[in-house]
């Protein structure tokens, strides 16, 4: 019972701290997400302590509960997106992903063996550096209500085959790593795999929702299609992890496949008090988890200064480039909204520390370094898809 | 990363056997509930063995979901319902409140000391006779639609003050089971926090929304009305356990007090998404804490029967006493919307099996007791409820 206690607790100070800080956010113009982030560096163990660390942690409750809330978002954000709308931006798509993993390994690889790491370990470095976490710039992009602008489409499509390339730079480096030799035959399955899951689900699932999406207008119970495709999307959200990709990957094709179905504004409509009150916990544990005390030395601040920098603009020269065609205010809006690593160089960042690959500091300012990109995108972002909306009024 | 996959499909596992035990409850024309719990059995450790007893376990992630969902049910329960509706009917929920809690005491008292125990560790074992739990008669009494019957505001009223009564009761027996003087101050103190907390909160909380509700409305946030009453629902909920009461009794004051405002039918809206996505594992997590192994014998079935009907027959027949005033068949349905023991059951058996009072059968036994009770409450009532209503058109 007390445990139960101590748990509605801390669910009722992150959420307060969310909504405090989205609302703080707001005041000062910007999305209301970086203030749910802020929140959590405020609430977390770095500051105010009323996060532990070991709450945080993964497969803790609360990192459940974060999970379920990205999980959802990327649900609602496929909700928006149709099969459609993303194949009339794949090749742009396709270039912004390639491009903008490309890049930012090779900078990542190059700073690293600078820095006195031996090539693989390097490798194994830059793989931090590389995957794009679609939550963060999804959240910007709904909160603006862009999310069916053409950036908006090429970004998402970017997101799902950047997910492909940085989980099999992750299996390459990871065996490499581990001493292992590198199976050209094993990591080609692990593409066929990946591949074949999104277009299969991606595609098939479409198809078969645009032909029969009547059977979930039969009332087998009271909220019966909303349960269905939630359903689904968390049976895709585990499925798509099967396959080596990211949850998200998988509940955002859901929420593409129910996009199909007649019910689609009711779904999305139903769909929200979800995210209101499921997605403040991702954000406000994204931000509890950066820890503030191992960046205090200048030493460590520069080098993340460094980093963060080198993660950026590797990032966004390579969105730029490959959305070069849609006009260079369009290709930057995109290079900008595949800079968040967010929870992704988090994730890499714990393998390499518990793999001996870094030491805490590297770690640190690795995860810092994530967490920093997740924040100073969401304002930028904003700033560039308003003026832009402005200027085609 | 691999945790989040498996908890994933937990979670997917949960969900969909909640969908598919709801489904088959309502073709047998009974209510979903009924079958939400029953598939927590079969995917339980018991039959399936899909869910682990560690996975259920108190303060784990799942468990921590099951709570947010009974916290919601309860809240949402209080949206429908009006201080003022709940004073009418004041006089008939206090008799069934104190009488459901004595007759069941007294009845659980006897057995037990029948059974060997002697008088202090039988007041233990009385005291998981007593508490109702009031979420399950609160999912039957909305699938329903019957939240405004009179019946049920009886039944509303009556389960928190049974609420108060259980909180203090488990207050004296552990105090005299460790050992301990009863503390007769200390004692009034509880009771005068409970009483003061459900006065202050209900009564106060309703007068301040009820003059200004307006500031609800100044949209903070893009869906403030509903993130606001949520971080109440929470706060109350937490603020609940600090005064020794169940965290619904705070999640349904907070509800009651958001029914004063003019959002009131835009938040009912609202809260069913969250109803859907959360309650489910509520259910199958209580379904799937049922350990039917220790139940293979005839001594223990034989046992197990005995319980069941002592803890029905003595909390029917306090809450049809207390009802009285309202006739027969309505008496009726109090008596049984009170029965069911559900989690609170499970929490005292805990205790004593954590003290040493009794050993795991009759551990055993009073959890299965207080889960059948839970089963077998939501088709009586159902069928009683239904009769009456055609009884009245």
């Amino acid at each position: 019972m007390h445990h139960a206690a101590d748990i509605l607790l801390t669910l009722f100070v992150i959420f307060i701290a969310a909504q405090i800080g989205a609302e703080i956010a707001q005041r000062l113009k910007l999305p209301g997400v970086v203030g749910e982030i802020a929140a959590g560096c405020v609430v977390g163990p770095s500051a105010l302590g009323w996060l532990t660390p070991e709450q945080i942690l993964p497969g803790t409750p609360l990192d459940v509960l974060a999970e379920v809330g990205v999980v959802l978002l990327l649900f609602s954000v496929g909700l928006e997106t149709r099969l459609d709308d993303l194949k009339k931006v794949g090749k742009s798509a396709f270039l912004v992903g390639v491009l903008g993993v490309i890049l930012p390994f090779g900078c990542g690889a190059l700073w690293a063996h600078g820095e006195g790491f031996d090539w693989i370990k390097s490798l194994f470095v830059a793989a931090a550096f590389v995957a794009t976490s679609a939550g963060i710039t999804a959240r910007v992009l709904q909160e603006l209500g862009v999310l069916s602008r053409v950036e908006s489409r090429v970004i998402l499509g970017a997101a799902v085959i950047d997910d492909i390339l940085a989980m099999l730079l992750l299996g390459v480096v990871s065996s490499l790593q581990g001493g292992g030799e590198l199976n050209l035959q094993s990591l080609l399955l692990t593409l066929a795999g990946a591949v074949g899951f999104v277009a299969i689900i991606g595609w098939g699932g479409t198809k078969v929702m645009r032909r029969g999406s009547g059977w979930l207008e039969k009332p087998i119970s009271p909220h019966s299609p909303l349960t269905l495709v939630l359903a689904l999307c968390l049976g895709l959200a585990w499925l798509s992890t099967r396959f080596g990709l990211a949850a998200i990957i998988g509940a955002f094709l859901a929420g593409m496949i129910a996009s199909e179905t007649r019910q689609r504004e009711d779904l999305e409509h139903k769909t929200l008090p979800l995210l209101s009150f499921l997605t403040p916990f991702f954000f406000v544990i994204t931000g509890a988890k950066v820890n503030l005390s191992e960046l205090a030395s200048v030493d460590a601040l520069v080098m993340l200064a460094v980093v963060t920098v080198i993660a950026i603009v590797s990032k966004l020269a390579g969105g730029f480039l490959g959305a070069l065609a849609l006009g260079n205010r369009s290709a930057t809006i995109v290079g900008f909204g595949m800079v968040p690593r967010g929870e992704v160089g988090v994730v890499i960042a714990s393998l390499g520390l518990a793999a001996g690959v870094f030491n805490e500091r590297v770690y640190a300012i690795i995860v810092a370094m994530s967490l920093l990109t997740a924040m100073v995108t969401p304002p930028v972002l904003a700033m560039l898809l308003k003026r832009g909306s402005t200027a085609e009024t």
